[in-house]
């Protein structure tokens, strides 16, 4: 038996990147969060210290911000791979790297200025490896609401079920949505928004027996319109709204007050896929 | 010399609310975080551990889901004079009650489906006290930013200071804002929206040679435009973005390409009244 | 009627300092996070932008590293001494300075290597104002549990009453504690030591009917056997622990197994004071 | 081209269990974050809304708090295995349940008396699949610093490359490791123990060139000195002290006073094995 370094992998994360274009007396903004992560024989470093396969951290946060002034940054799956590239292509010793990036949104309030908006955040997450590119976009941050048009019932009974069914109930979630794309080209803009949509829409849409349901429903629906999108992940955390018992107040609550919970909640995870979807990266599960 | 019980107070903090109001299949929403503080001689808890003057702060949780029932929520100032004024009314020894409100935004979908938006957070303190009632309303979370038109120059230079003067900086802030009305009567949404309506609006149009220029702009513009307050407290953050120096790299970097900071930052923080303001409870300094 | 501008000030919020202190082979180390505001008439840079009396923010910020390194850090009151009043003494237009300070702890696991601990965060805040000089120090996070000797019975019961009675419930909090200190000398470690020690010591050895009680007793403790005190403020979450029935699973619960609560919690708040105490700046009640 | 539902899972997140054992006068405490996930054949759910093969995350919650009163907790390793087997076991169609807790310490100040300690959080993650039983032990938040003993040179220099070498630097980071035991029996506390103690003297005394190399020393330590264990992986934050520039006030900086920075931060990743370890489940990489 032998000890052997394994999988690994280092960068710069959470670079925080602020763009503005100036078109005469009009400003446009990019708001961004940017994560770096490169791998390849890095042996060396973890076994003698020995640097001279590693491109400093640092390096990679001056890289991020010479890129934006150079290049621009535009969208964020764009300015990933144009990153990605550069880190595979001119590092030597490095045959993957990935780039993670948070986009925040702001909205106009005139010619420069802007009113950050929370209402969602979009993520991009581009890896270039030996085998290819992957491109992969999402939403996190995403807080969604049905009053009603949620059942839940037929579920298992065993010794530790309390329980009640119920054809009635508050159904929340936090979107969390991840979409691979087939290729390493579309109207990441035109898509983006795309997707938002077909997910908004479809959790709006769908009379929900359970939240599997309704995930299965938000990812069918992405897929069915949007054609460069391979394969979707989502982790739906149910955000437990508990009707309020008023009876002791003499009080009836058909469906009005509720405690919002915190913890503890449910939490559903699933995919769905295109069925000659190609393979993907070890990133993409993680 | 004796040891003393000084000033004291007790309550449920948090309470989380969500209130469905049903009008045939158009439902509304309202989603309130609520926290009760009570005060009055409360000596014998302290001092004994009698508490025949205490109310459980579970019941002051109970309360609030219940008038949410029987009175129904309206605008978060109005449900906290409700609830402010049952608990001095009801609760013996109490002369002084205090309930913090903060409400949270969601954008309609459909008839039943909401977006929670995350572009601030609306607040209402009310105190009722043996003096009278005082009701303040405020914003937090809400984040603006100038790319432009904001400069800083002409301060103090002494041995530590390094900081450049500049003509043309980000200015950024998160608006904490609170305001006092000078009764406890208003259209309660208007008032907010004509409040949050002048704050953004004066910070997009003063042309700042200091944050606290901006601030004193703010609070005026409030004060001019909504004769039912009677003075404004503001704490901005100054959200630096820092001036990447893209020289080492050959670049310019004329106002394109900024470091996001997070720590440290400046906190301005001043109120701006009108000189026959009435006096204000301790609760609107804290 | 006119607008005015009434209290103000302004600063650098949260500079992050780390101090080494080398002693041959053996380091010692001081790791702070440090606010300073600054107030005095700054009518000018309010009205019109004229910065003539403004110290920059960056120049606080440069100042609390520069002092780090000529001074050397001490204790946090010392150090905040030190800073508040070099800014009151130097920076004409300022007459009142707040100084406050975080201090985190770690552990010594060798010369140069520590562990942090997480079990408490330690404050300091000083104020130099017209009036003289105000030190206050803190306990923050500090989270104590007592698994019995607390009770909670004989209190209010009205239309919204719902909790029972107990004589044996889990009491869990947050000490949240400032006290101000008679003068502005004294031995600052052994002091936070002999206070730290008196309210855990306060907490675990009383017998409590109510929180309240046990805020008392443990401010009084404080009193008794720190003469160098004046005064001591509590902020004490109740950290609520449920009883879980297990009925509904042919299982009893005689005070074993809880649910540890998020939202909502008690929160109890008061002030335990020597009757001959000096008065305090408005500072000490925010 | 069809589309459909892919890899899958749902369950119970967070879970606070506080569990009180009473020995006579003297009490221990367990304070657990428990989080449960079942996967399997639950294709109904998602296509029908059929919930007949689901066990509503409630009644996990539930069997948690019984467990936690029937067969105590004891080490969370122990009690992972006996939910997750209890899942896999009684729930028909879920081959497999992964059952992760966090464990939070507190220190005894007395017979029913607590302090929190915050200086890590254990953690154990339980798969039971159809392959068989993965353990998983963990820890995070523990926050380690040399103030020396670090060197960072040699690295490759590059057209954005403006970090100077340095042979004297701070090296601190937030370890978060995980490692896999071999088998699913094991004095888990002594284990827990070791490994903690292997990791943090590993941190102590290698002499580092880079971060990398201290995370191997810490792997492979870890694997010497506890057979049990088959693998590490660790992903260790670089949190960077930058060392303030002092000169323009006139003053040296040999190591004293740094900046201690939020973001960004370097971030390394790695795993260390035995050649001969069994393959691990696809958990063991999320």
């Amino acid at each position: 038996m032998a000890i052997v370094l394994g999988p690994n992998r280092y960068g710069k994360a959470e670079t925080r990147l602020v763009r503005v274009v100036r078109d005469g007396d009009t400003h446009a903004l990019a708001d961004l969060n940017v994560s770096v992560s490169l791998a390849g024989d890095l042996t060396a470093t973890h076994v003698t210290g020995d640097n001279s396969a590693v491109l400093p951290t640092d390096t990679m946060k001056n890289t991020v911000y010479a890129f934006a002034r150079e290049h621009g940054v535009g969208e964020p799956e764009a300015f990933g791979l144009l990153l990605a590239r550069h880190f595979v292509k001119t590092v030597g010793h490095v045959d993957t790297a990935t780039v993670t990036i948070e986009s925040y949104g702001w909205r106009r309030l005139g010619p420069h200025s802007f009113q950050r908006t929370g209402d969602l955040t979009r993520t991009a997450t581009v890896t270039v490896h030996p085998g290819g590119v992957q491109v992969v976009s999402g939403i996190s941050d995403l807080v969604l609401l049905n009053t009603t048009a949620s059942e839940f019932h037929g579920f298992i009974k065993d010794r530790y079920t309390t329980l009640a069914e119920t054809s009635d109930r508050i159904l929340a979630t936090a979107v969390n949505a991840r979409w691979r794309h087939l290729g390493d080209e579309a109207d990441w803009a035109d898509s983006f928004d795309g997707v938002r949509d077909a997910l908004v829409s479809a959790f709006v849409n769908t009379y929900s027996h359970s939240l599997q349901q309704t995930l299965l429903s938000m990812g069918t629906v992405v897929l069915s319109q949007r054609p460069e999108v391979a394969e979707v992940r989502l982790a739906l955390p149910n955000k437990h709204h508990y009707l309020v018992d008023l009876a002791p107040f003499g009080l009836d609550n058909p469906g009005q007050v509720f405690q919002a919970g915190d913890r503890p909640y449910g939490l559903i995870e699933g995919t769905v896929s295109r069925d000659d979807a190609p393979p993907a990266t070890a990133d993409w599960y993680l």
